[in-house]
């Protein structure tokens, strides 16, 4: 059985407890909803402060002598090298997730000009979904879904031109190995485009070494930007050149300031650029990403899978009998940094664990989530978490 | 001959003198490219403060707790009645223009299935004219460019189904009278995009008035709501029911977190929504439009005539035979909130301009473009920018 000064006794040993004191959070709330919302870095007032000073002293020229105008590209690059494991020039920081799937997904089927088919898995997250039919639509592909709990690999032939995928389930965190997948994706002879919203930040990613094409993802989750912070889009160096933007703006133009008539896209990968992005933002999203140096990604995961066996491991030594249903997978290998479970009467257990201090989040009718965010959540956290489940299962 | 004490007098006289206040300026700078990126107004910071003070102690229930959701909505709407002359419901913040334009162009085109050409000034922003193009591309449309300084009406005709058109020309001022060239575009059964962009926040605009159809616009120029803030968009309500979003998202959703497979769009305006917004940046514009509260659009569009109109008649009497053109047109009816200038040598004539704190700003080679925001800039302002003018321009 395990016991609570276990838990204590982890987190003394965590190579990652010197990261928790980088964010603020409330007193008492334990906070397990890092996946849909991050908590807010400690240094993030003086980041604000400083973009906002910028602003304030420099106007309009902030965008050349303060490196606003690169930094689509600079905040990219540091996504990219801190945790997607991609080489410089392959992301950007731009527009929403859906915009860029929208942006990628165009592009992509063009590059596939003789098949008909777009996959996508119908776990994927709702808006991946709507992306693809609209694409699909507009375009005249057909949609194929790969259902709940198949694999990529029976849906592959030669009609397939570009599968969308999820890196990780949003609903029940199980794991669709990138590696693998991507390479029968491409040896099918399709392109593959992740969605890392669930993965990045969290696990390795070894973008470039397994020969993804395509990849968007959010920086609001377990990369901490903030509330609704801006979107990356990743596509791989040899597509670059071949590859058209839907939404041309000036940002994505090869000389910006020329103000030509004509769209002429720029070499590489700002070429998914469209509009003037949000300099705040961008710049929250910066300074969040301090709290990744130093750190080895590989000690994140493996404190990730360990928060989420863990709390595993008491539900079922601790709240048998009390309705709780693990949906995640229960091998950490094939689970994210989400623990989903089931519960009859999850909405009025929802409020209880909101009144007792404990936040995940509802899925109704029956899904409660709980994300485990291994720079700031503790082991200790869900020794107290466990404990507040128990008490709200009885009412 | 205009004295430096005339002008004086003016600033004394000026309804809007105590707006100047609500904005942070530096000391020694005459700050004329409002047209670009607006001042910062100074309650922003506290502004900055309140939201990451919410996502600090709200952390997910921000959303439902904070008006975070419904902010697309609630600050479109604050934009419309205090600047666009539009009734609830029809005007969201979301993307960027070049995004917005994409969507409702996509939009537009299928209104008009019969109508094979998308008619675009020749005048307008570059990123407008590549969305035409692109969106031409992809749906089969022809493109109709109206050349610079030709009118709409003489290139209309049944064949037209979209014309996209700048409200105010971006490199010379030249107004495009709004409700007239609507009504010629309504007439000949086609449909209007605007871009507001350089008309927004310093000129009367109504769009429910006028019969405008569509319109898009930015919120960094002179809303002032800070660096590459989001955008809005304005969709009339009449169109609304058949409008279809070509870049479906969740938050577009009739019911988002019914997380359903298949996309059922928002009844109204919502359903131009993609991805999750920058709740920070946002909120930046929501604060910055407090500086509009309680003013007279009529009289801000007033102060800007007049401020333009001095400018010019300043550089008449005191730059003459300098190398000075006035580009923009010398009728203040016909002119936005800007005046445009040719210079033989306008790069360097730039450089000492910066140098002597005037701060304009360099269209190369040789256009220098002064943007005048009535609520913050002064008649004496204009005055100390012509002396600037006339010693940068002997080198």
């Amino acid at each position: 059985m395990i016991t609570r000064d276990d838990l204590v006794a982890l987190d003394t040993e965590d190579p990652l407890a010197d990261r928790r004191a980088l964010f603020v959070l409330p007193d008492d709330l334990i906070y397990l909803d890092g996946n849909s919302l991050g908590a807010q870095p400690a240094s993030i007032t003086a980041t604000a402060d400083e973009v906002l000073g910028e602003w304030r002293s420099d106007l309009i020229g902030g965008w050349t002598d303060r490196g606003w105008w690169e930094m689509p590209s600079t905040l990219g690059d540091r996504i990219g090298g801190l945790l997607l494991g991609a080489e410089a020039g392959q992301v950007v920081v731009t527009d929403t997730v859906t915009v860029n799937l929208f942006k990628l997904l165009s592009a992509a089927v063009r590059l596939r000009p003789d098949r008909a088919v777009i996959l996508v898995a119908e776990s994927s997250f709702p808006t991946d979904r709507y992306v693809v039919d609209a694409v699909a639509r507009r375009t005249g592909h057909e949609v194929r879904v790969v259902p709940r709990g198949e694999s990529v690999a029976d849906h592959l032939d030669e009609s397939v031109g570009v599968a969308v995928l999820e890196h990780v389930d949003f609903r029940t965190a199980e794991i669709r190995d990138l590696p693998s997948t991507t390479a029968e994706v491409r040896s099918s002879g399709a392109l593959s485009i992740w969605d890392l919203s669930h993965s990045a930040g969290v696990m390795k990613i070894e973008l470039d070494r397994s020969g993804t094409d395509f990849a968007v993802g959010c920086t609001y989750k377990f990369l901490n930007g903030g509330p609704g912070a801006p979107a990356f889009l990743y596509a791989a160096s040899q597509h670059l050149a071949t590859l058209s933007n839907p939404i041309p703006g000036w940002l994505g133009h090869a000389d910006p300031f020329a103000m030509t008539g004509t769209y002429a896209p720029d070499p590489g990968v700002r070429r998914f650029l469209t509009g003037t992005h949000s300099v705040t933002a961008m710049r929250l999203v910066d300074g969040a990403l301090d709290a990744f140096e130093g750190v080895d990604i590989v000690e994140v995961r493996a404190k990730s899978s360990r928060l989420t066996s863990t709390f595993i491991d008491l539900l079922d030594e601790r709240a048998a009998g009390l309705g709780y249903e693990v949906v995640s997978p229960r091998s950490a290998e094939h689970r994210g940094s989400q623990v989903t479970l089931h519960h009859v009467e999850a909405p009025a257990v929802f409020d209880r664990l909101v009144s007792a201090g404990l936040r995940g989040d509802l899925r109704s009718p029956s899904l409660l989530r709980f994300g485990f965010a291994p720079l700031y959540n503790t082991y200790v956290e869900v020794w107290d978490a466990v404990e507040i489940l128990r008490g709200a299962a009885s009412g």
